[in-house]
């Protein structure tokens, strides 16, 4: 048996902890399946003396992460604490700069910087793995880089963000609204420090991005994701589509087109009896298509402290039993910049209006649809509340150019109250 | 960049020329991800002339995969014709004597002699890969060698035969019985050579050996599968379970008790609204549950052309970077013997009987099962059809020795109208 893996853990908190936990209770069955022993060297946190509930002495205590992540007596620096600035970029780059592999769960510091730290960590002769980064416990990066590493991908789609999946589907099922299941939320502490980076689909966006560059053998563009928060969709959405079978996601997807790589995660329906819709509350969930596997649909557990440690602490294994991949699947001096395309990939539409109880209302709808060249699959119009009358348009396939001109030709028939909706319908 | 991975091919079927397809077509692909070329060296085949619709011209041809596997011109063997013995076994053997890693998507091969060939391998310093041959193009054992590694596994389940699952879901459908779709399977040509294979457990109890083996540490022990086909599944118990919630599907399980190692491969049911409950079709899920991460769903293909061969592939990209772990996740002289245990963790069950017309009858049932120590959760009875009742009971959890003690008392009660049928509920 070789001699032991020797990490560095900067960050103590609950993903932290967790790592430390597998690493204490489970040494035999990793030494038995690493080949070799993995131990913990040195750790670093704000707060030396706090008591975590585990014996942490016998590990070295570093108040600075970079001091940690220059120790020599490391083999690999396991990067818990999270920010894209700061200590846990500081620290990241003094670790290759010393010549360690670095595992991490930083989603938000690869969305930013995976670019320039694969090619240094790569110029090193070292790697950077973040299975913990994206779809906590679920082995999604694995499986794209190496379990589907002999297809050309053409979609990559996933629900991986588990608060903002609890608050749709609580909106449904308890006919609350967003804002009452926000502060339910924020009481519970499932919200990061800036709320945004939940709701408004950023956390969300950074894993897409990361998905998206090994999927297409891109770097990593985060800034051309197209992002839109689950802050206004509203219960009457989520209950008109229900209707019209089926349910709001916030969803990502990215996918190659002759135009260039389109990447949203933006709210959108997908049919309510397929593996997405069915997607109940923290889980998450991905979805990975590829030319020769066809689709593979991945769910689990997407944060919490086993979840996200497992998926650390594989990476570490992974590192123990010689496995030293190229960071994203391939060289990344090799990956392409790509060409950001905006969303142009023709889908059905969801639209609802509120309409004027007018003579002719609807067929002046109808006729705007029309002159945009969007065709309409099914239409409903529900009772009369007061004299409006709420409208759901199910579209044929049309590109988001013709939904948005079509929108601007409803404000010029005079019947619109309020402003119309207009979400995308996913074909999963 | 390294000097090309060469690959012989044993075996020129659907799979074999997938595979081919793969590395004539993604060359530059593969290329990019492996860090090296992948190129194909030789191929084997029963018939060298007849067409298959590529070009195989520039590949060594060898009329008996034997010769091929102790070529000194490849790398890996891919070993993709199928049989636990024969030409199979013999030229797998031959490859590893020879020095060569070997890829193969032959269940049957790995669950009869997987413990002698992995000795045998890891002796040499090779690896044997068998990705596609459990659940075809999910990358599952991957996620559970690899992604779950630092995880005390609890459970495995799998449904990993797709024609099975086809025949139950278009059983509830169609309303056709088994023998009608069985048929259809055959005239499909959905069915192997020996359909007792498929329909009779086999090939997904072959499956969960191999899954189980990896999860608990254990040597394969295929023998100790309990295995129940589905040719007694019939359409009343399909409808009534729908009735009750439940669908029933030919589920693996296999986990660690303290008695020993459970493995099964039988007809139960599970909660429609799950994920295995909403299988439909051919195709495959794997339930993975581990001390750590929580429950792990997989779902996709089990089979055909691209699907089986991008496994295949994966396998060989992976060799190809130079990633070589023991067979079955460590090496195979650590493998523990597990103790084979007869099912004996407490389940519900579903029970249905047809009850004589007269008073008491019900009565006495339940007097046996109480007898037995079952208690009750759910029962109906149905309407009468003439003068026999039928009777669905869900019992609490319960053993299957219980369940066995119950039905031998219901046999004394003189109610009952044929044979009483017992299915387990597992719990998803």
């Amino acid at each position: 048996m070789s001699s032991p893996l020797r990490l560095g853990i900067a960050g103590l908190g609950t993903v932290g902890m967790g790592v430390v936990g597998i690493v204490q209770d489970h040494a035999a069955l990793i030494a038995a399946r690493a080949g070799r022993a993995v131990q913990i060297v040195a750790v670093s946190a704000r707060d030396k003396t706090r008591d975590r509930g585990r014996d942490l002495s016998g590990y070295a205590f570093e108040a600075d992460p970079v001091a940690l992540a220059r120790r020599s007596d490391i083999d690999v620096f396991v990067e818990v604490m999270g920010g894209h600035e700061g200590p846990a970029r500081a620290a990241t780059e003094a670790a290759i700069a010393a010549g360690h592999d670095v595992v991490t769960a930083n989603k938000a510091l690869l969305a930013h910087h995976g670019q320039a730290l694969a090619l240094a960590a790569e110029a090193a002769g070292r790697s950077i793995r973040f299975e913990a980064a994206v779809a906590g416990g679920i082995p999604v990066i694995k499986a794209l880089t190496e379990g589907l590493a002999a297809n050309r991908m053409r979609r990559v789609m996933g629900v991986m963000n588990g608060t903002c999946n609890y608050i749709l589907t609580r909106m449904e099922a308890t006919g609350q609204g967003y804002n009452v299941l926000f502060q339910e939320c924020a009481d519970l502490g499932y919200l990061e420090a800036d709320p945004n980076l939940d709701v408004g689909g950023i956390d969300a966006g950074h894993k897409l991005s990361l998905l998206a560059a090994i999927a297409f053998g891109t770097e990593v563009s985060f800034d051309a994701v197209e992002l839109e928060g689950i802050q206004n969709v509203s219960l009457d959405d989520i209950r008109l589509a229900r209707d019209m079978g089926y349910r709001i996601k916030l969803l990502g997807v990215a996918q190659m087109t002759g135009r260039g790589l389109e990447q949203r995660m933006t709210p959108c329906l997908v049919p309510a009896d397929s593996p997405l819709g069915q997607l109940q509350g923290g889980t998450n969930m991905v979805v990975l298509e590829g030319d020769q596997v066809g689709q593979i649909v991945l769910r689990g557990p997407g944060a919490g402290m086993g979840p996200t440690a497992s998926a650390v602490m594989a990476d570490v294994i992974d590192l123990a039993r010689g496995v030293r991949l190229p960071v994203f699947g391939q060289p990344a001096a090799t990956l392409t910049r790509p060409v950001a395309a905006r969303t142009a990939t023709p889908a059905p539409y969801y639209l609802r209006m509120m309409l004027l109880d007018k003579p002719g209302a609807l067929a002046k709808i109808a006729t705007c649809l029309g002159e945009a060249g969007v065709s309409i699959d099914q239409m409903r119009q529900y009772g009369h509340e007061g004299v409006n009358a709420p409208v759901l348009i199910v579209t044929h396939k049309a590109t988001r150019d013709d939904i948005a001109h079509a929108m601007g030709l409803f404000g010029g028939t005079g019947v619109l109250v309020g402003d119309p909706v207009a979400l995308r319908i996913e074909e999963v």
